[in-house]
């Protein structure tokens, strides 16, 4: 640990909450706290146990050195009612990841999975503005993602999953509230005809996982994107990366959404650059 | 800050809260963060409105992985309520500042202020069993102090304050609690009489401030103690220093507490041997 990488805690010191249940496998201490070390300030881990969730919030809006919240899993869809305003992209995905406290102790929401891999691909100079994306996966994540890429003007977006309701919900939305971007949603999909292929499913994060859907030749013109944060390497990104496609991995989205939460909560991120993720 | 000063916050980290409104000024965090690196806890400050605390403390009392709360003014007897047991010290003093969770989600609470003060008199070879200690100041501070002392077995306490009820209060409570410490609350104290002399009066931390009562002659086999914090040498204590007297400070009087409190907390102590305070 270096000095830059977290900020000594004083009697000032403020902080940010990232509520989960369970909640110590979450890496973001870890990413966000370097970039909080200028500001006094530092993300800590808090146990909320599920069964209390409900009964906890309204206290924990009151500490008065709390700079913000972070939500992760089972609380992003019950985290809204506790919000006094969610703003678009978390409203039409119905979950939210990020709270932060006015001056007038109003506390304001949004979601920013989907956010994160957006400037992800950024990053990788394949902003999806007019690009046409395949996205695997239709649950929490996929759902954040598709979001966000149709308010990033993805011009088009394929969309799988084995769950036909899920599938056929986020479709609807996303035709709803973006009604100038295609949705598609095939039984069987091909990457080839795809600028962008991203996998938001879990598949690929266990030893002797394959891919998380067959997806036929890959152009090495396409940018590939696993959401998986370990392995590092995925079956899909070791795939890509073998037919030449730019690759991007879920610390990559993790660091870019750690960015968006941190802007959002008045924090300018004070992160060296990134190391290119791009191959 | 060296690798040694606060333990990298992971998903995996627990904490100590320290609650009190406001909470900026509290020394605490640089106290006891650096003797909980090895067990991966923090200490962090919470500053929860004095309006809100009955509301909030039931929801702190909730999160999983808090492994202990310290209370700060102006909660140390608010905070009672919401211990499941209070152990002796605590309940005779009326007052409490740190709290632990069991395994059985029950709390015990205690009050350390006069531990705190006990242990340093310890390392000043000045054990308070046998001694006639003269005390000015019979405050929260005072009395977390009194209490203390006679827990440890002074064999006479004489107590002075301007405060005649809360004095008399003071006394009367010592008295029931430990017949066999003798009791004076003179209105006039010399200071000869005694083996320790304790200021818990805030007399000495305003520049200007002369001594907190008049004490006549100082023996220089009398130990002196400010819990004055700082200014690091109040004028009781230079005048002692003057007179031969070995004296102790604000700031030993902390960290002692701290380490009881830890210990108390089921944190063993991982600091450094302290610097000798005693002149």
């Amino acid at each position: 640990m270096s000095e830059e990488r977290q900020a000594l805690v004083r009697g000032a010191t403020r902080f940010i909450a990232i509520v989960g249940d369970p909640i110590s496998q979450v890496l973001s201490p870890e990413i966000y706290n370097p970039r909080l070390v200028k500001a006094n300030a530092l993300l800590l881990p808090l146990h909320v146990p599920s069964s209390t969730f409900e009964t906890v919030m309204p206290s924990l809006r009151r500490i008065a050195n709390l700079a913000g919240l972070v939500f992760t899993v089972p609380f992003k869809e019950r985290a809204i009612p506790f919000a006094d305003e969610v703003l678009p992209a978390g409203r039409q995905i119905g979950a939210i990841n990020a709270m932060r406290p006015g001056a007038d102790g109003r506390w304001t929401a949004d979601m920013f999975d989907g956010t994160g891999l957006v400037r992800a691909l950024e990053r990788l100079d394949a902003t999806p503005a007019g690009r046409r994306v395949l996205l695997i996966g239709a649950g929490g994540a996929g759902r954040a993602i598709a979001i966000a890429l149709a308010r990033a003007r993805a011009s088009a977006l394929t969309i799988f999953d084995v769950d036909q309701g899920k599938l056929k919900r986020l479709a609807d939305d996303v035709r709803r509230f973006y009604p100038t971007c295609a949705i598609t949603t095939p039984e069987r999909v091909d990457a080839a005809r795809h600028d962008i292929v991203i996998n938001a499913t879990p598949v690929g994060m266990t030893a002797g996982d394959g891919f998380p859907a067959p997806l036929g030749a890959l152009d090495s013109a396409t940018v590939v994107f696993d959401i998986v944060p370990t392995p590092t390497m995925t079956p899909l990104m070791a795939h890509a990366a073998a037919a030449g496609c730019r690759t991007g991995g879920g610390r990559l989205m993790i660091e870019s959404q750690a960015e968006a939460v941190l802007e959002f909560l008045g924090f300018v991120s004070s992160a060296p650059s990134y190391a290119h993720h791009a191959k």
